[in-house]
Parts: C-alpha cells; sequence; structure tokens
C-alpha cells in the first residue's frame, strides 16, 4: 500500500452542510466527524478498539499534557502516539497553547513564544510555533495545529486584532516549520474573536499562507451558542471549498448539528467523556443524570434507540447503581454510550447530507434533543 | 435444557490436588477455580464479558455490599444478580458476615444473629443466619454460603471454641432456611481458628449437617501461608471427598499453588483487582510496581509470556505512564492482565493434574515467582 496524500475529498453537500472525507496516513476520516478526547494518549475509560467501535475514524491528543508527561522524546522512542496508545487510525494533536493559556502558571507570551510552568512540577518550559511543530511530528500527529494564542473572551476588538496579529504571524512560523510528509497535514487557526472584520481578516491571511485544513478557535469560550453560530456563519465563507474545516472543543449535540448546518467538517469536545464520567448521559431525548433516584429501579436502558453496549445490557437501574456506589464500571459504561450516541448522530447526519435530507433529519434530532430528561421517563 | 443437578464431579488426581468440575444453575465451574471479586456487582475496572475472556467460570459477589446498596429487593426485582450485572455464568454470594465484623461499626452479637450499623449511612440492620438465606436467594446466587463467625486472629482456644459453637449452630439453621432448587447449593464454613481439635470438630459437625460444598474459613487473617498451609493440612482430611472446598480470600499465586497442591477446588480474593488498580502486576517473574520510574522508557509488555490484550497490545511504558497520569485505562487493563495471569495459573494447575505432572508444574510456577521484581527486567 502506498501511503495516501493528505487531502479533504468533497463527496456533496445538502444545503451548507458537507459530505466529505480526509485522507490521512493512518487512514480515512468520515466527515463530519466527531473526534472523541484522549488527552493523555487515553481517550478516558476507554479501550481504544471500543472507541473505535463506537464508530470514530479519528481521536484528539493533547501536546501541552504529552509534552510534559510522558514527554515527546519517549512516545518518539516507543514508536509514535499510534503504537503507543495502540490505535492504529488517524490522530490530530493541538499545538499546545490553549493548554498553556488554561492550566499553567506564570505565563509570559512574546512575540517568539509562551513561557510557562508545567501545571505538574512547577519546571518552566517554552513553547513556540517552531517546538509546538517539532512536538507533534515527534507525536506522529496526522494534523498538526499551529500554535496561535486563543483570544481570551470577551475582548474588545484592539485586543483581539493583537492578538490576532500574534497568531498570524506564528501561523506563518508554523508552515515554515512544518515539514511536508505524504498523508500528514498542517492546518491553520482563525481567530479574532466575535468581530466579522478580524474573522474575515484571519481567514484570509490564512487562507495567503496556504494550509491543509482550517480551524476556527476562540469560539464555545462563553460567547454562548446563537453568537457561535453566528460567527461561524460569517467566517466559513472566507474558508476554501476544497478544504476540511474543524470547530475546535464543539460541543453539545445542538451545536454539532447546528455548525455541521453551516458547512463545519470536524469537532472535539470531551464533553461525552467528562459527562460520562460524572454520570450525565445523551440520550436522542435529552440528557439524563444517571444519579438521580428516580432511576434506582428503572429496568430500561439510558436510551431505548441505542444499539451501545451500555443501552443492549444494562439497566439504568445498574447504571444508577454503579455511580452511587463509585464503581468504575459506570463511567466506563456510560462514556462507551455517550461516545457512540456521538457517533451515531454524525452518521445520521452523514447519511442525510448524501440523501440531501440533512435540514429534516437535523430537526428530528434537535426536537428530540429538546425533550428533555424530565420527559425521557 | 433441563437445569443441572447441582453437582461436584470428580475428574481425577494427582498427589492430593483435585481436577473436578462444579455443575450449577448458571453453568459449569472447572476445578480449580480462581473466582474474581464482584463485591458491588461489578468486578472492578472490567466488562463482565472480559473477566470471562480471562478465563473465569464464576465470581464471587458480596451479600453484605449489595444488602445496603442497591439493596436486594431491587436486584431480585430487576431479576437478579446475573441479569442485573450482565454475568451469566455461575455467581457465589458470601453471607455477609465478613464484612459486618471488618467494614460496620457498633456490632452486638447474639445468638439470635448480628446487629450492625452500614458503613453507609449509619443505618441499624440486623443480618441472622435466615435473613442472610434469604438475601442470598433473591440476589439468586449459585452457591450461598452459610452465616458464619470468623474467628478473629490471634484468638485462645477458648474463645475460637465459643465462636465456632456459635458459627455451627449458625450453620444448622442455615441449612435448615435453605430452600433447594436444582442447580442451586448451599456450603458450609470450617471455623476453629489454627487449633487441630476445633477444625476437625467444626468439619465433622458440618459433615453430618451435611453441605452441598464445604468452605474453610478464618484463614488468610494474618497467621502465614505456613500456618494456613499447616491449618490447611489438617482440616482437609475430614471433608467429604465428594463435595467441593473452597478456601475464602485466599490469596497469592504461590498461596493458590499450595492450596491445589493440598485438595482445595476454590479460591476467591481481591488480590489481583486492588493490585490491578494500585499499580501492581502479578507476572510469572514476580509482582512489578508499574509506578516504578525504571519502566518510564520500557517498550516491553508486563509479560513476555502472556496473552492478554495488555501484553499483546501495550508497553510497561505505556501502562507507567497511566499510572502516573492517573487515567482509569492503567488500572483497567492491569487488572485484566493480573486476572488473566491468575487464571493462567489455574488453567496450568488443572492441566498438570489431568497429566498427573502437578509437582512438576507446581513448582515451574513457584520458582518463577520467585525470580521477583528486580530480575524481571
Amino acid at each position: 500500500m502506498s501511503t495516501p496524500k493528505f487531502e479533504y475529498q468533497a463527496l456533496g453537500k445538502s444545503g451548507l452542510a458537507r459530505r466529505g472525507r480526509l485522507h490521512t496516513a493512518h487512514g480515512t476520516v468520515e466527515l463530519p466527524a466527531f473526534m472523541p478526547v484522549g488527552t493523555q494518549a487515553t481517550v478516558k475509560a476507554m479501550m481504544p478498539e471500543d472507541v473505535a467501535a463506537t464508530g470514530a475514524d479519528m481521536i484528539l491528543a493533547n501536546t501541552y499534557h504529552l509534552t510534559l508527561r510522558p514527554g515527546a522524546d519517549i512516545v518518539e522512542q516507543l514508536g509514535g502516539l499510534h503504537k503507543f496508545m495502540n490505535w492504529p487510525g488517524p490522530i490530530l494533536t493541538d499545538s499546545g497553547g490553549f493548554q498553556v493559556m488554561s492550566l499553567s502558571k506564570l505565563r509570559k507570551l512574546t512575540d517568539h513564544g509562551v513561557t510557562f510552568q508545567s501545571h505538574l512540577d512547577g519546571n518552566t518550559c517554552e513553547l513556540t510555533p517552531e517546538t509546538s511543530i517539532e512536538i507533534q511530528r515527534q507525536l506522529d500527529a496526522d494534523v498538526t495545529m499551529v500554535l496561535d494564542e486563543c483570544t481570551a473572551f470577551p475582548a474588545t476588538e484592539d485586543v483581539a486584532a493583537r492578538s490576532l496579529d500574534l497568531s498570524m504571524k506564528w501561523a506563518k512560523r508554523s508552515k515554515d516549520a512544518f515539514t511536508d510528509r505524504p498523508g500528514y497535514g498542517l492546518f491553520g487557526i482563525v481567530q479574532g474573536s466575535v468581530y466579522p472584520d478580524l474573522r474575515e481578516q484571519s481567514a484570509t491571511a490564512l487562507t495567503e499562507i496556504g494550509f491543509d485544513g482550517y480551524a476556527i478557535g476562540g469560539l464555545a469560550v462563553g460567547e454562548g451558542q446563537d453568537m457561535m453560530l453566528e460567527t461561524l456563519g460569517i467566517t466559513l465563507p472566507h474558508l476554501p471549498e476544497n478544504k476540511a474545516r474543524y470547530l475546535m472543543g464543539v460541543g453539545t449535540p445542538s451545536d454539532l448539528i447546528n455548525a455541521v448546518a453551516l458547512g463545519v467538517d470536524m469537532f472535539d469536545c470531551v464533553m461525552p467523556t467528562r459527562s460520562g464520567r460524572t454520570g450525565k448521559a445523551f440520550t436522542r431525548r435529552g440528557e439524563i443524570n444517571m444519579r438521580n433516584a428516580r432511576h434506582a429501579k428503572d429496568p430500561r436502558p439510558i436510551d431505548e434507540n441505542c444499539a451501545c453496549p451500555a443501552c443492549a445490557d444494562y439497566s439504568r437501574a445498574y447504571i444508577h447503581h454503579l455511580f452511587r456506589a463509585e464503581e468504575m464500571l459506570g463511567g466506563m459504561l456510560l462514556t462507551r454510550h455517550n461516545l457512540h450516541l456521538y457517533q451515531d448522530l454524525m452518521a445520521d447526519l452523514r447519511a442525510s447530507i448524501e440523501t440531501d435530507t440533512f435540514s429534516k433529519v437535523a430537526k428530528i434530532w434537535e426536537t428530540g434533543l429538546k425533550i428533555g430528561d424530565i420527559e425521557a421517563i
């Protein structure tokens, strides 16, 4: 087998919603796609083959965490992230920038890069566009993300513009530092807060540099779904049609449906996995808190329309018991269910784009999701 | 299919070591057998199908814990423990007595039974021989254990004798309270601390009452392996040959080998599962602490002679990373490995009895186990 070219393949549209494929060194990703998050080289509470069984083609891993522990050198020595964590499929790594801002202490941001203290041992570390690219190469990421500054929300237009200026300089340096290898791609990240002019300026600047895909960053940071979708709507038209578009860190099932409707191809979010460990189930009829006493005797599955192992073989009563008893299997089963639900949603959306019934299918899902927890019983 | 009779089937011996089968309502258990512990209706950190895949035929669940949460009524309403926890195979439940003594507060022991405070909510509860039997019926245990008083260690012979007297009265009441159902059995429990006369007296008394199997209780409570084996050696000859013998709460791989050598058929212990969650790996060459820094770059599997998924697909370096990063997958993989190792040991011992090479195979295992952690690298 020859290594495939890294490539976005367009398969069709339904309205603005796009059906496509992303070809990478480690396999093909059916788009639109949701990527489960494997922050520390593991999708929490899941065996990797079970992640694949939910329908996920690609996962995300976090450069910041893996740099600090176990270290990119060790991952590289052990054959890269795919072998290290036993995930043979495509992997996207972030640049580490977002976590430097949100997790580490004593950050010093200069044009050169960012200096920070590890949240683990207090050691001083530096991340620059060039070192981030090199670390992601060591990790063997199929998709490498440029280092950027994720503009805080809210930000004045002046602050957002200065932040964007830095991010665009770093994007160019990232592109220069990235070594082309067959099947591997580099994504730029659009910033600009909620300001249409800045978003357009960012998208245009990145397109001029030329990337293998484009992410939309700086959203889902507190602006609310309406403003997120509005900002997406004014940003996406400025991105090339023939490259994948990735909305970073998003979101709820409703967020995914509405962003796909605008033409987004890729998502990642800790929501299904984190919720799974804390007892929150996503269903086709809204969210359920499995710790609630009303599930204690309920023989029904979490979601009667779900074919996942947690719904096939276990009652709400049992899963409720596991959470009350603080048993690991509770988080294991619920993570599996939530990821399955997310992947079922994406599969439904993909199929609906193929048959040009996207808006109808999207509405069925949205209507169901709004029924909500109380009505689900 | 007709429900099988509850029955011990003798298949052969090698020295005193016994190869047999235990037929139960929910399937057959190849003996000698190690039962993983599923205290709260889950073998911690494991999907039940993965427990079965390690080679386990039967598991143990704890009456004390399940009575307090979720309650035997709820388990019964939901179809019994097998359906509740998705373990279709045989299940043994203990009587709850041991945990009342070790976990609960404000115990009051009378001839009638034991009154205690729940360690969960402080509620006052009572356990008698009759209620324990009824709870285990509600749980739908294939093997029910009689309520006994596990004599503390050390105990004077007087104290041990008085404790034994109570346990034998309770054994009789348990037998009277137990309703015969095809495929379901009741086991008596030999007590008597480390006193040969008391052990003989207990074994004889239980045999006269007549049980479907016999457990040896009150061992592995601090007396050490030598005294445990000595006590076993003087107890087992007083038990009927045509019933299963179960050594409760034991033990290390070495304990298992030596107890099988004396004619024990069944074991349970939290050791492989608890160790798995805290980073201790059992291997054919002794124990390994996976948190130790010397594993940080080691590409080898935990145990090069192990075919479990954790050894097939993951390096020591990765598992070390998972424990350092406090990722659930560390405990999941190591639990799986440890249970696999225990089941491999039991399968080897069973095969060796069939070919009358038990002492040779036992010696190979014992020699390997003594190599120890340091030599394993």
